[in-house]
């Protein structure tokens, strides 16, 4: 059978090494080039260690790239834009999974990148990321841009009850608690274990440029204001949104299961946890380490209107290198979770 | 010098063995008996293994125990308040650490913790125990009620800004990041080490008790309601609570600086933490551990009238024993920071 | 194609749960049943949350167990060895997990597990579960009782170096650091997690029952005394074994390089670690949580004839379910990595 | 009362982080200079966060430094030993926690550390910073060198055996297990938090420098060889020092008390933890950080002559800030605990 000739940009950070880690395991895919210009000549392994005896691959520079069916670019933000020809001429399908062609309007780079966006005419071109809200538009889509992590949680947590229109939209307010993979794998004074370990630490209280998504797919035509924060944690792996959204009308846990039910009951990503008992009543983003799925939970204040809905993914899977994989096996025709069976582990 | 001879009902918990431990170090203080019905006779150190070598002191039974100055309670919640005819009659002077006596309004009680209050006409004689707030109160009280933690830190971050008016109260979204200490020694399904390290737990999304407590000490004779949540992750002490805000009015983050510097300026426990780089640029529970202080920090949204603040404690010190020792300081015109010096580590 | 059909008695614990996660993908396979006394009529995903949405088996009593093809026996020691005909009635194979059938020596169960034998004279028919000491006898073996966690490191890491004679046997201390999974899933005070969290507890210093394993393995006919010590650390997964050995004669690290090369060279499942620089320059546990590796490196100690040999597994995977089901693909003829694919993260 | 005027060299780092918070809270002491080349000019709570509103310092140049009665020298290894002239003639005595003076003979420098000393001359003007092995000299001397962490905690457990002579010295085999604060305060990719993140991480399982302080203190006149490795875990904080050491003869365990009792039944700084049952029956790291405790326990190997020696230091405390204090104390009279009374915390 035909295999997918693919190639990744960047290959050394965290997403690449674990899209790495996933196409090697595809049953229709080859990959053929990565790129770090680092660490150019090394062994994969040298940098992604759990790959020793999996792959015997190379890292190659950019320069050397050669022309394949798909390119995956996992470059820092604001790196693909300025570069977008020269990937379009190497291969007739894109999938981007940086910050780079995520929002429709320009504007939002300023507003939120501080910056012009180098490219503004290219960004309709780019379908948004998440299968979930964009599975049909994939299907023909020759470049994609995948989600950000928080954006993807909070989106596919709220997104039934804003698109059914439940919710007083500008009264949201979403507090993540991310792990330090998020972060790169650039090494700072503030990753340095001593520091970074045991932390509550309130990195982003406002201004995080993934609410910029947040508006963008939360909005259907409104102008909404949604209230985000982000707290960084001592883990490594994984996300949760807590999302304290207001309901405009009066409704009862059943109906609200209705509503997700109807929304995500054929998602094959998308579990929703809410137990009365044991252990794990809500989404708890360690058991999904490696996976792809989207776990989402919610309860309603008997108190007050107040339903608060959480979210949990791993940010490396969900959160970007599984979803782009998702997204492609769309864009293929293939079976959705090639590639993606890992259910997770426990204990963990 | 006289020295105040106490006794500590409950030692054998968490909040009971942090008490001994700073009482056990103050220059005014002589502990008197410690009483534990599951460890009657046995040394303290083989609960409390930091004390080897501090104090050869025993367990009592609790029906052993004599009269003296005054009596800390560290019960189990809704266990005072059945035999607190009994521990007056032991001491003049007692400082409860439960929840018995916290609000003043016994239908709380009924709403909060299902049950009828054993002795609502005792309510108001205890003082409720943050000591920012019941300063003067203390200095003649005989009856304290130590606050709850999630109260503790939220309500001290929200004070000045809810007592000025500033704020949409009923807007208002607390979320809180707990350790595990704050559920106590008693171990269950959920505290196993393989279940319960590594989460980022929604064991409390909505209906905290402590809820209560906020919507006590921060109405100001209105009637508000506070959405709460509280979040457990893998951190044995200290909690952060990322309170949103919004503002009535646009405030600048100077004037609302000057709002925290008027409530707390000469607080000997309460630091304003917000920086504009390092890595520490806003409050951090872990540099907390073993301290008194609540540190307080915000951010103004730019883009809307939020404004995020964030307040953390170390539970079992401001947020328990810590707490109930400045106000025995307060009780007996002590230096308000006798026995609560520690300053906290770094790295931790 | 034809699926073996397998049971799995005592599926509810960790390493029960991990062969079912295991099986449940593997390309051969049918599970037929699970048991759990505690949980009997449940579905299994409520007591292992990372199957959701995977399988919608409930567990059954022992009792409803059906006939099959081969039975996986996770009960805790001391028990396979009481009911082991009822189980041999019920499947023509048996793959034990727990220490029942490991030691050939009915007098070293007294000697370290303090109880006689029920079934000394089954204990030959027992094949010991380790593939890569065992692998020609497991093609045609009926039963086999799977290795403990802490001897399979230790032995795969020394098997070499014993076997050739290299090192003086009575010399060896070997410490293995292990997380909290090994020690099942029942709570107990140790394991709650305020009192578990950040341990660096020296829980078996001496008397760990898995010696008596590495004794059998790698005497080679000598009467040999391995000096082993067990530390329990703050993670969930996985162990790393350092093992001291001392050198009969001078040998050059190329020379061991040789030996293991020799030993391990096809080996699916070792891989020898050992890098002059980077981060990852010997084994690392964390890398293989989830996977069924067993890596291995080593350093020469310049100064002395010391060999210092670093072991490092997951506990539950290799050394439990992972090995088990490396196991059963060599009885049935299958391939030996069938189902157990899965690289391991990076990072985590 | 005169207060001693004191001043540390390097104060930027974790060591002089950790003295002077110590100093800050000593009765008898008064902090005159805190140098730091990379944050001259900048409060000292900008790099030492637990120290915000306990002190208004701010650290100034090396080359600012005045003259005082004792200098702590807190610089990275190989600094001190070069400029140690113009540290004498700032002040007639010298604390130095640095490595540089250590060693008695400067031969082992170049075996351990690759390089000649600079002044070989001065080394046996320095006394080695063990107080339980020093004290008679301490009183009298004007230098002391700082002993190193996992030397300290190694020594200390081993001292009573080695000087008894009841161990087959060359035997012996420590591996420690350490906290990531060991590496100081300067980020590398090794101590990025997802990469530093739940390691069990083989780092130095030969060569260690420490090693060349413990032959030179448990020799007493032979030449010894002691086979050490180091494993670094998921703490900030602490250490444990596994020992494995071969009784010369048959010792019952009472007879192993008595010996550490004789050696440190007066010491204030050690204690020996051994019980038959609850949680916590050996030293425990964890319980020690923040405190100068080197808690010792052991167990007898029954089926051979392996005597198990744990030792646990909080290595910033004992193995360092602390230790350098208790010298200090006890060069000028004071209570050897004056200023190192804190307990530790439970739970943490």
């Amino acid at each position: 059978m035909y295999k997918v000739k693919v190639s990744i940009v960047g290959a050394s950070g965290y997403t690449g090494g674990e899209l790495l880690r996933l196409l090697l395991f595809h049953p229709f895919v080859e990959v053929k080039q990565v790129t770090s210009e680092s660490y150019t000549g090394k062994f994969v392994h040298k940098v992604h260690p759990n790959l020793r005896k999996t792959t015997q691959m190379k890292f190659v520079s950019a320069s050397e790239l050669e022309t394949c069916d798909l390119v995956f670019l996992c470059l820092p933000h604001n790196s693909s834009q300025n570069k977008i020809d020269h990937y379009k001429s190497l291969a007739p399908k894109i999938i981007d999974l940086s910050a780079d062609f995520r929002l429709n309007d320009s504007s939002e780079y300023e507003k939120w990148y501080g910056h012009k966006h180098a490219h503004p005419e290219l960004l309709k071109e780019f379908v948004y990321g998440i299968p979930e809200l964009y599975r049909e538009e994939m299907k023909t889509a020759n470049y994609i841009s995948s989600a950000g992590c928080n954006a993807t949680a909070s989106i596919l947590g709220l997104y039934p009850l804003f698109k059914a229109g439940l919710v007083e939209e500008d009264r949201t307010v979403i507090e993540v608690k991310a792990g330090s993979s998020e972060g790169g794998n650039k090494v700072n004074d503030g990753s340095h274990h001593p520091e970074r370990s045991g932390v509550v630490r309130s990195y982003m209280p406002t201004k995080h440029r993934h609410t910029a998504e947040m508006h963008q797919e939360l909005s259907f035509g409104k102008n909404i204001h949604i209230h985000f924060s982000a707290t960084a944690i001592d883990i490594v792996r994984g996300l949760l949104a807590t999302c304290h959204v207001f309901l405009k009308n009066d409704l009862q846990e059943k109906e609200i299961w209705k509503v997700y039910r109807d929304a995500y009951g054929s998602e094959p990503f998308i579990r929703i946890v809410k137990e009365n008992d044991g252990i794990y009543r809500y989404p708890e983003p360690k058991l999904l380490s490696g996976t792809n799925y989207c776990d989402i939970g919610f309860k309603k204040d008997e108190f007050s209107n107040r339903l608060v809905v959480v979210s949990a993914i791993d940010n490396l899977m969900k959160g970007a290198a599984g979803q782009a994989l998702q997204a492609f096996n769309i864009m293929y025709g293939f079976d959705e979770r090639a590639g993606l069976e890992f259910p997770g582990l426990h204990p963990i």
